[in-house]
């Protein structure tokens, strides 16, 4: 996961200049987060039938930690979106704006790492 | 989540006999996985709209934590069922039936718990 | 560390007969356990070194996420043992027993699934 | 584990003035992190003996799950310090020099989040 974030944030960040980016708020490509949750939905879809279907457990177990890595990946997209635009900007004005934006993010990584 | 787990699986031991249970195919009270998974899709649905409307981020990752903690109790729970059931039979039937049994349970433990 | 582990697990069955097993109580190998752990040991003093030293973050983040990881490959094994031999002995027995050994390693993996 | 995150954080930096946390390097209260590592050296002592001395399962995976979170506490708060030290001192620099920081801390963080 952590080659495909870093070569996906590489990516976003050819594909979109500051301005771009600016006027997508905090998130570089939306749309790929768009596509992400999409999908995500979709496999929510899935599990829910295979429950309705009564599908083998272990089958059903497997989808799910599927969904959950998904999810998870879609998480460090945000927060390394997060950490370049709102944070860097909170840094560059320093102070107790900057301390709050990383005691903030912290507490967002604390409640992913769990 | 581990008390959650543990009243909700004691809850559907009283309410549901063996008979009952081995209607319901492994899953001892499968409505009320089919209602957690409508619930999760809702979750996913959600997150899908915060990142159109471009809410803020820190929101959005305490949504998608909130839903992975969700996706961690469904996927506790059909394991114990899982284990009360299919496992336990096979355990009955002992050999490499069991074994089996067990090794693959240990495998989906292992992507649970990644 | 799925793949992992199924090997292991295979090796163990292959490397020790049940009376061997049930010498070593519920721990199928214990050796490799008491080998894991002191290697685990020797991260936790390398990761305490590091901090002395005030090695870079990232640097030390890293380990720690090779300890845990490291960790929660003992815990699964140890959870692949418990359910061969403690849970399917109880299932054996049937009724309560199997039930109440069943609800407590569910539990615990809960637990580790956080 | 946030909220306990959160006060130490506010507690370090009641306790330390940015000289002083230079001084220490990027770490805000290195004494606070050797003492966490020395207590973890001793839980990762205390399972090595449950195994030696063949304890119940259930118990030592109890002790694995407390070892973990510990080493996840450790770990959200070096990376507290590492984001509101060298990420902040970055962003101000700007420039291809922050994104390198963002980036190697988003996959420290896709690491532990895993």
């Amino acid at each position: 996961m952590t080659l495909d974030t870093h070569s996906e944030t590489a990516l976003d960040h050819a594909a979109s200049p500051e301005g771009d980016a600016s006027h997508h708020g905090y998130i570089t490509d939306k749309d790929k987060y768009l596509n992400r949750m999409k999908r995500i939905e979709g496999q929510a879809r899935g599990i829910h039938k295979m429950v309705e279907d009564e599908k083998y457990c272990i089958d059903i177990l497997t989808q799910i930690s599927a969904l959950t890595s998904a999810l998870e990946a879609v998480a460090v997209g945000l927060l390394d979106d997060h950490l370049r635009h709102c944070v860097v900007d909170a840094a560059r004005l320093g102070g107790e704006a900057a301390d709050a934006k990383i005691t903030e993010a912290t507490q967002a990584i604390a409640r992913l790492v769990r």
